[in-house]
């Protein structure tokens, strides 16, 4: 059975049009899917408003106690029902989910040497079974970024991340094409020109790439993640705007990263 | 198959030790249950700390747009997961969920001749064929009171109407217990004094109570409302402390409302 994983980012959460023009496409994509959504600026914006001073290491957000009050309000309260929300008036029955709510994401506090990353959860495990229930059900599930330790502490936890491990998780009983949303039309091979965008990369042609020094460096960790997700079961990832979903699952816009 | 629906208000979700106490012995209720949440300061004390001025009028709460931002992120993000976070950690396989997750309450914005209440929303229907197969995953259902109109729009609705609407809709499938917590210890022969409480009340006694006008005039509508529940094929209902839910189910301590 197919299934589309799409992960959207803080620059269509904050674009109300923008979201409502994705939330259209989405609605319209057949079959089973899943929503995975980011933060964007709200939470930010909420923590200033609060007057809770944000920390950051090395350009990273740290999540204290309060900043994990603020994200946990923020992602899964206003971003994520606000969505499903407006899915519901689209005839897109969405169900929307934290990591905490049926265990459907277990994950472990991080731990780092050098750097305490306050409340930021590394995925353990994805109750596949609670999740296939869901989507024979016939319902579309919406993952706001927080997950849980299972003894009662919320986990902040990267929305790439989540995505990537409910597609792996998921791969055993689905076909998946992983959508990654992105600020530009896909992988280039010139980095200025947004016209340049690759619309296919197998392995072979990748380390061709590589090797010819052809992929702009930003670009090698998400297509080694990428790679990886293939590894682990995905049958497709795509990287392109949100804007043109319709045409990325087609294979009409974007970068399908593939096993050929 | 018997269902508790258990609601609890602002003065346990206030107090942590309470509401840890609360969640050990919700945890430990068998078989199928809900539970459903009110707000609390919490709410208050955010739109407070983001300068949000809370508009009364007779003493309610108006829902403007910025209230309504706030409840959304306090009710469904903040204590919701939080609640389901808990009840996870206490093996209680927990999911949380609002009226617009798999349009599971669908309302209409309240109107009125003389006041805007906001974004207030009156309960249409509820998704009892969602329910009753979550509840058959073996889930036990948290909700947040805000449900959503169909068209996109989140309202905030009372969680006492919550409560007893899907007991009611519930009532064809399920033998419903419906308590609602409460500040006392039950309905009193005499408001002053919470050693008299009366166990068990049916019809016949109410009616004798109310004309010899031992009922103390603040519970008539919560007594009505029960006795609602119950035409409407509730099985039982019950009102005292959240923290005697054990001997509130085992008909050991507060009113029990019956047919008979």
């Amino acid at each position: 059975m197919e299934l589309s994983i799409i992960k959207i980012g803080g620059n269509i959460i904050d674009d109300e049009h923008k979201l409502a023009a994705f939330l259209d496409a989405f609605a319209a994509v057949p079959g089973k899917k899943i929503l995975v959504h980011g933060g964007g600026k709200l939470a930010t914006r909420t923590a200033e408003g609060l007057g809770i001073h944000q920390q950051l290491v090395d350009g990273r957000r740290i999540t204290d106690a309060e900043t994990l009050k603020i994200v946990t309000m923020v992602y899964a309260g206003s971003i994520n029902k606000n969505i499903v929300a407006q899915l519901q008036a689209r005839h897109c029955d969405a169900i929307g989910l934290s990591g905490a709510d049926g265990n459907a994401i277990l994950s472990h506090k991080r731990t780092h040497p050098t750097t305490d990353y306050g409340f930021v959860g590394d995925v353990d495990s994805v109750n596949t079974s609670l999740l296939t229930s869901l989507l024979l059900l016939d319902k579309t599930l919406v993952f706001a970024p927080i997950t849980h330790d299972g003894k009662g502490q919320l986990l902040n936890t990267n929305a790439d991340t989540i995505a990537q491990e409910l597609a792996r998780s998921l791969s055993s009983g689905f076909s998946i094409s992983l959508v990654y949303s992105f600020e530009k039309s896909g992988v280039l091979l010139d980095a200025e020109d947004d016209n340049s965008v690759i619309s296919r990369i197998g392995p072979a042609y990748y380390q061709d790439l590589k090797d010819r020094k052809l992929v702009f460096s930003g670009m090698i960790p998400k297509l080694d993640n990428a790679f990886a997700a293939l590894r682990s079961g995905v049958n497709k990832v795509i990287i392109g705007r949100a804007e043109e979903l319709t045409q990325l699952l087609a294979g009409q816009a974007g970068t399908t990263i593939t096993h050929e």
